[in-house]
């Protein structure tokens, strides 16, 4: 069993590898950019001026080039990528979305973004980078060694292991990033697939975690964010309901962050605004970098700090502030960022929850390549921050009423907080688990969960989540879930939402019937029935198949043919090659081979025109010969009674034409698929299609069963 | 949105306040039980013999009782119940295994085997019983309030929430209990359930822990088995492949594990060993506690402890040992009993890692209500603590390099070998995330990881995890899985295992073609096509449906009518009382009645009964008339292309017998499934035949059609 699964490890082991290093040195190019900016800023100290532009041309430059880049090389890599991802597996195929270009785009882009100081996150990008590396390395496998990395199916299923690496690699978060990649974007989940998701990620985390190490940052490995909260009471039984209250207000925020960020992009795409791609960026970055200006109101919201420094201090074990008073904390570098001299470290906090929060919904709006996750668990461990500073000042001595003195640690409902709206707005509760592999303690387990709950179930009841939002809004081919609860749901039925006249060629079908469905139906396949009164359903037929059988009969070369034929018959030479070159670009599609042979005519003598449309409604007539067209036998059927729940199943397996048939007038939700027939670069297809292809030797026994049925039928 | 879930809420909260309850007050008698034994074993310790007979008597009696009384209740009762469980939720009825009845005896039964201080586990059937909850809560909503309540599918999804609810109360571990639930339970999962899971075990473990806060044992909500290891800098880059070696170990030994179980249980299945029901589990009870007699060789295994006891010392953050010298270690009482004066600490690791192994192994395979997580988890402790102490002695300084001391933890050690072990022994790699919530601690997370990957890996190749060994003995009717890494299962088509000769009826097939097929075949459900020549699948009817059209067609009533329009053409009236009543008991089946016909003839004139006969052999030429039968129009069907993958799929959504049509003669592998027509109080069904059942409406409307049809064809 181990040999057979060699593959299998060989594959994941360079996944982990490849995304580990690419994680760590795109942190390290992160790090070396906000250096860069802190020195330059630093070293200009003298003259305000030239320390704001200082300040503000740097994330400028860098976002606009992170734009332009992104623009020029692959448009696909803007985003976070999860929403694309959450689509691909569920069995559609987006062009371009895995090549090796938006590798490039998405990894410099991203880089440049981030190193900006923007409140931009890095998680969603990398599930796209994974991805796109799984992608890469399966080609690349493929090319060299064949085989089993040709199976398209394990591809897919190396898919959705590279989303857990991308998550894992990003917080080395093993266990979390395997469950929010589930959470993320499956419905249906194989746990067939769950070890290889835990195998990648844990071993990319530790790569990543051991490279830091190496390069003399850490003593050992440890957690990326880690807190020391002290063991022997984490917290008190009556802080729960605190705990409970910053859940649900984390779930309205939550809710509201989705929308806001919703409203901004459609306020973009407002076409009376003219919005140039670059123009946007870079005004926005110039906003939100002069407000973070340290020297101006960037005093009151610790403006001067990373994303990374801010969040060390966040979850910081001691209380800033007692009594109202804040306490002396000049011990760690960053942490005088949030004591401002005349301002308290509430007003502080405050600030920086509600600015972070309009900035970082506008900021991840932009076409870079950028997550929402991190600024989400910024904003959150902010808000909780401030919650538990009240809380310290309400109660300084603890709660706890009977003996000892357990003062109240704020920085556990930093950690909740952070925890709680990041969850609301992913609609995620693994975000729990990820709070604790990124602090290293799971102390705070319980308020954690609660928190985490309570914001999921608000968040969920009032918006969909933020990648569900950017899917409706990109209009992506995705089948909208059942949704939870809604039980009704279970006596729906494929009959109430079908379409009943569904277009179908049959065995005797004449080419002109065929032309006339290709020319009317837009359609991708087709259904093949025996015979108008038996409707039985022998397989479907792909668009272009008909189109090439179509093409095939009125192809150039049998026009020769026939004009050979007739110049035999009545002698005649003379026009034989003006027509046959004129006919030439007569192929693929019906509507221009009509367009040439009417626009040939000046050319052409006029009886000679009149016998070739004769011949070509001649050819039209007779029926289809099926012979060499690839049918497959093998579509989901649903019958009327089959219950909308059992489609749901059967749509996770593989997501077959036949359902998009089903759900295109699907009228009771605005369905995403509806938007498919719009969306250029988008091709629905089931995942096995080529996986079924690849068995050559079962497709001549169809063709000649068939074929068979094909003369029983016209006898 | 919320109000829809609302049910689902308040279900979920009570199943977790229940089992929360359930299982708090069984710690607190289990913890009553061994107190007791201690008490008594302590007052006595004047004699020897009488200390050894109290020591003895108790938990043979304990056992004794539980294994009785769980026979004569509820024999369902014994055993862990997760491989049931496995078995119910893939959609197969097991005839009570979810009724009050199986409750209170495992319930009962678990307690006394708990509180008998055998090496047993209380996880395992803690799922079972979270699951009976479940189910009899179910069917005490439908009963009270209805609607919802009823929905088949609907309880389908609770009973999964109720395994994680199960797994969470039982360590209080929410998120490892989900986890685990899914990883023993499903094989597909959907994402939709994992909410619910979520959220009773959360509620449920924090009930379960409040209960401890507020009887004063706990000032606070804190993990189960709390350790204290140094946070800054809990193990060295250096020690990693020691963690290896300890997990590759601990999959050799999960593997070994299961093997001893299956060997025990296959040897006591020896038809030629008279093995009583309660006497061989009072024999291996005595064998044990004798084994474990703290006087005798229980001195050198720390026989006196409990597993909770034993675990809390294994998980100490002190070295026991150094430069292969005991310290001191006093402080705790529980400590003691690992020091011997005249044997060292490795000797007493050692011998309780050997004797616990054999030991649980043997007692988990006694007809009482257990599980083996918890024994198999304390084994790998004690053999982490081994390694853990081994490495201390070899480096008593730490391997670090650079500067600072940091020596090794060996507590660490055992953290990760009770991981991997049990990792190893159920193939799941969510003990980890199971350890990181007893131990309250998260820094180990890497070495933990790793070890429970590797185990796996070992184990994986080895051997079916315990739980599928318990599946293949119980001969249980369980599809097995296609197996991880299988590519070649790909390419296998339903073509290459289907049954060719399926049974079928054509809608113009009389009665005793009907007749026949009932006779010959064995198979629940029959297909009916619309002829033999267009073979045209309309549906599938169960068995049950056509024997009552059979019946109904030879029915007491209609001879009778027959019997009085005779007698009326013939004018005779006398042998019409004595026939009625002799023909009375032939409904069901027509086994009973063609005998019933033929036993009758002393009584009955023979012409009249010639003519009875004559008028049968008549009837059953009739066509059958399919017009008030239930046909159910909606079965999956697979066509010969069909990837086995697919079916796999398939099969998950809804075990229906089409599959198990086809996997009957699956000749690959000896599935499971062949067992269950030889199992009694087994009955595989579609779980949502029920539920399609409810929709009266529409099957009035196929019944119309197939009517239409019937028609169209006689015609």
């Amino acid at each position: 069993m181990i040999s057979r699964v060699g593959e299998d490890w060989i594959f994941l082991i360079l996944l982990g590898l490849l995304m580990a290093l690419v994680s760590w040195v795109m942190d390290y190019a992160i790090a070396f950019c906000q250096e860069a900016q802190k020195w330059m800023y630093g070293g200009l100290d003298s003259n305000l001026l030239l320390q704001y532009i200082a300040w503000i041309s740097y994330p400028v430059v860098l976002i606009t080039f992170s734009a332009g880049f992104t623009q020029i090389l692959a448009p696909q890599a803007v985003g976070s990528g999860i929403p694309e991802m959450k689509t691909i597996l569920r069995g559609v195929v987006l062009k371009e979305y895995l090549t090796f270009k938006t590798f490039v785009a998405k990894v410099i882009g991203l880089t440049c973004a981030l190193g900006s100081g923007m409140p931009l996150g890095k998680e969603g990008p990398f599930v796209h980078v994974a991805s796109l590396c799984a992608a890469l390395l399966s080609k690349f496998m493929a090319a060299v060694f064949g085989g089993i990395y040709k199976n398209e199916l394990r591809n897919t299923e190396m898919l959705s292991a590279a989303c857990a690496v991308g998550v894992g690699c990003c917080f080395a978060a093993p266990i979390g990033g395997v469950l929010f990649s589930i959470e993320v974007t499956s419905t249906f989940f194989a746990v067939r697939n769950y070890w290889r998701g835990f195998f990648a990620a844990t071993f990319s985390a530790f790569i990543f975690r051991v490279l830091a190490v190496w390069n003399q940052e850490e003593e050992t490995i440890t957690a990326l964010f880690k807190t020391r909260f002290r063991l022997d009471f984490p917290f008190d039984l009556q802080e729960l309901p605190a705990f409970a209250i910053l859940g649900i207000a984390c779930g309205f925020g939550g809710a509201l962050f989705v929308y806001l960020n919703r409203l901004i992009v459609e306020c973009m795409r407002n076409p009376s605004l003219p919005v140039r791609r670059l123009v946007y960026p870079a005004l926005v970055t110039l906003l939100i970098s002069t407000l973070t200006f340290p020297p101006g109101f960037g005093q009151f919201m610790a403006g001067q700090l990373t994303q990374h420094e801010s969040l060390v201090a966040l979850f910081d074990n001691r209380t800033w502030c007692r009594q109202g008073v804040a306490e002396e904390f000049d011990y760690i570098s960053h942490h005088h960022a949030w004591k401002h001299p005349q301002v308290n470290v509430f007003i502080t906090l405050i600030l920086f929850t509600v600015m972070k929060f309009w900035m970082s919904a506008v900021a991840t709006t932009m076409p870079v390549p950028c997550g929402a996750f991190m600024p989400v668990f910024l904003i959150g461990a902010a808000f909780g921050r401030l919650v538990g500073e009240i809380m310290a000042t309400m109660f300084p001595d603890g709660i706890h009423a009977a003996g000892s003195v357990y003062p109240i640690v704020p920085g556990g409902y930093a950690v909740v907080g952070a925890a709680a709206l990041s969850g609301a707005v992913t609609h995620t509760v693994s975000t729990a688990v990820i709070v604790f592999e990124l602090t290293g303690q799971i102390s705070h387990i319980l308020p954690v969960m609660i928190a985490v709950i309570l914001a999921n179930a608000v968040a969920q009841a009032l918006q969909p989540s933020l990648y569900d939002s950017i899917i409706r809004i990109k209009k992506l081919p995705y089948l909208p879930e059942l949704g939870m609860g809604h039980h009704e749901k279970y006596n729906i039925r494929v009959e109430d939402i079908m379409v009943r006249d569904v277009r179908y060629i049959t065995l005797n079908s004449s080419y002109r019937d065929l032309q006339e469905m290709l020319m009317t139906g837009q359609l991708k396949t087709l259904a093949l029935v025996e015979s108008r009164d038996s409707m039985i359903l022998l397989g479907s037929i792909e668009r272009l198949q008909l189109q090439s059988l179509l093409s095939l009969q009125l192809s150039r070369q049998r026009r020769l043919e026939y004009l050979r034929q007739l110049a035999q018959d009545n002698g005649t030479h003379d026009h034989l090659p003006s027509l046959t070159s004129d006919s030439t670009p007569s192929s693929p599609c019906t509507h221009t081979h009509l367009n040439s042979s009417t626009n040939s005519s000046a050319q052409v003598p006029v009886s000679s025109l009149m016998q070739i449309t004769e011949w070509e409604e001649q050819q039209l007539d007779e029926p289809v010969d099926f012979k060499n067209c690839k049918i497959d036998p093998a579509p989901f059927q649903l019958v009327e009674q089959t219950s909308l729940h059992k489609v749901q199943y059967k749509q996770t397996t593989s997501n077959t034409n036949e359902i998009q048939i089903l759900t295109i007038n699907h009228t009771h939700k605005k369905c995403a698929i509806e938007g498919s027939v719009t969306v250029t670069g988008v091709k629905v297809r089931p995942p096995l299609a080529s996986f079924r292809d690849s068995g050559n030797t079962t497709n001549v026994s169809e063709v000649t069963e068939l074929h068979k049925l094909c003369i029983q039928c016209q006898v």
